[in-house]
């Protein structure tokens, strides 16, 4: 290895106390993060240089972290900077940012308990990319209906951010099988929950309604719902059915990693002549307008090599 | 680093087409692997030299390995041949062989497609441990039915070995607080399904009974069933209720990282004077004398630095 400052232009991960480009970012293959889906995440957005609400996805990965009775050994404001540290060395101005605790490697070999790990932190600003691609925004995303129920909240409470996704991964399958852009899940009483990363919205006359159960309570979500009467929407979390979303005006989707993602079908129901629907593109532009104008915006420091990287709420 | 032998005693692994110490067994953080545990794995064990039904190991990794969809980069034969390699190098005579296929990191960056990602194979042994440890065993464990419920085989199927263990830990946590050695799951209809990482049995009488539901296929489990009608029991494979489990004669657990593990308490039900019972006694003697008379082994080529480490089936 040189001497040379390594490359973090892919991205720059917090790893054990030090800052590596994410080709070393790697967990052993025994801590339970992996071997359990023990862990817990959250990911953040930075967009022109600035974090997107990052008090909220901090507040939300302690909610998590305390579900899943994890603690990692940073305060949060020790996060705060690592995550803008990350930014900072990448020199990426758009950008993902994931705050990572797995339960670790058991001190004891081979104990089964989960209190002889100890829990790690690692976090990484990784170059930004849509959950949906953008042109597949643009024409309106095709959504699958997946026959894989959702996992229930009774086993794995979805409020909690976690990585416990395979009945996602055997719906994003059949969508692909079957020629779709990506799924959605139905919970086993028949009620929508939620996308691979992803929250759903269904739009009908001026209300803009998304699910009350089996679903993240997303950061992107709440943006969306905080945002509608500005268009004179009503924005409502609320019960679902598959019939409801197959009888909606507009369909749209809400990530940290893509925004508001506007769809055109949901299995053979095609709506707005199969192009994103009026309103759907309304909140779009509105939510990325808002953030040119600074709202909710943390800018990060990139220049000053000293602290701090990000000024605490 | 030196150019000395590596340090195979705590566990050899084969990772990426090379053999390197288990402090050295790492993957990536964007591994599907671990952000979705889209992951399937399996575990063998060897005892005095000699693997123990190697071959019907292998037989549900690939079933593990179709229902997932996942398509590692070695043929079985390469499989057995790594598998024995790991075991010779690590100079083990009781361990643990581990043999593990991840989706992998996709090829293009940040695609959401599990098509776009080269699937891997790892695999390692290590150091012999008992899932319960042998005083636990001796005086028979204390097994709590926990109040999570096991996820859904609609939406997890538990016959494809899998990390999805968010239940589980739940479980260990609730156990652990409660007092007791470790969690058993019901599902959400109230029939028992298995705990982490082991399967359930119950004996009634001369029946020796263990769930048709929301558990894996044991190799150990299997092998109790063959075992039974040598001391004049019945095994079956049946449905069973949260009432049958606390009103058994004896309970027992079963896993390849222990063996037969014979339990004394559920909840506040205690058997046989809180201690192990004689028929799961019987079975755990039974099963390992069938170890020393080579039933179902096949011996590691520890001396042999030339190939086969492992004669095929």
């Amino acid at each position: 290895m040189s001497d040379a400052m390594p490359d973090f232009s892919k991205g720059a991960c917090y790893l054990n106390g030090t800052y590596v480009p994410m080709s070393e970012a790697k967990i052993p293959v025994g801590d339970w993060g992996f071997v359990h889906s023990d862990v817990t995440y959250d990911v953040v957005h930075v967009k022109d240089g600035a974090f997107f609400r990052l008090e909220d996805h901090l507040d939300r990965f302690e909610r998590s972290l305390k579900g899943f009775r994890l603690t990692p050994p940073v305060t949060r404001d020790q996060m705060r900077e690592i995550l803008g540290r990350c930014v900072a060395l990448s020199g990426l101005k758009d950008a993902f940012v994931a705050m990572v605790s797995t339960r670790g490697v058991p001190r004891i070999y081979g104990s089964r308990k989960p209190m002889d790990c100890d829990n790690t932190f690692i976090a990484y600003a990784a170059p930004w990319v849509d959950v949906i691609p953008p042109a597949v925004q643009e024409r309106g995303a095709h959504l699958l209906v997946a026959s894989v129920p959702r996992i229930s909240p009774k086993s794995l409470n979805p409020t909690y951010k976690n990585y416990c996704w395979r009945d996602f991964v055997q719906g994003l399958w059949e969508a692909h099988d079957k020629g779709f852009d990506t799924a959605v899940l139905i919970d086993q009483d028949g009620y929508l929950t939620e996308g691979s990363g992803f929250n759903v919205f269904i739009v009908k006359g001026k209300q803009v309604l998304t699910p009350d159960r089996g679903a993240l309570e997303g950061v992107t979500r709440r943006s969306v719902l905080d945002l509608c009467p500005e268009l004179g929407l009503e924005g409502k979390i609320t019960p679902i059915t598959l019939q409801d979303l197959m009888e909606a005006d507009e369909v749209f989707t809400s990530t940290t990693a893509g925004g508001v993602m506007p769809c055109a079908r949901v299995n053979d129901h095609i709506m707005n002549n199969d192009r994103p629907g009026p309103i759907s593109v309304k909140l779009k532009e509105l939510y990325w307008k808002k953030h040119a104008e600074g709202w909710h915006m943390t800018p990060v420091n990139y220049a000053d090599p000293d602290h701090p990287f990000v000024k605490a709420a």
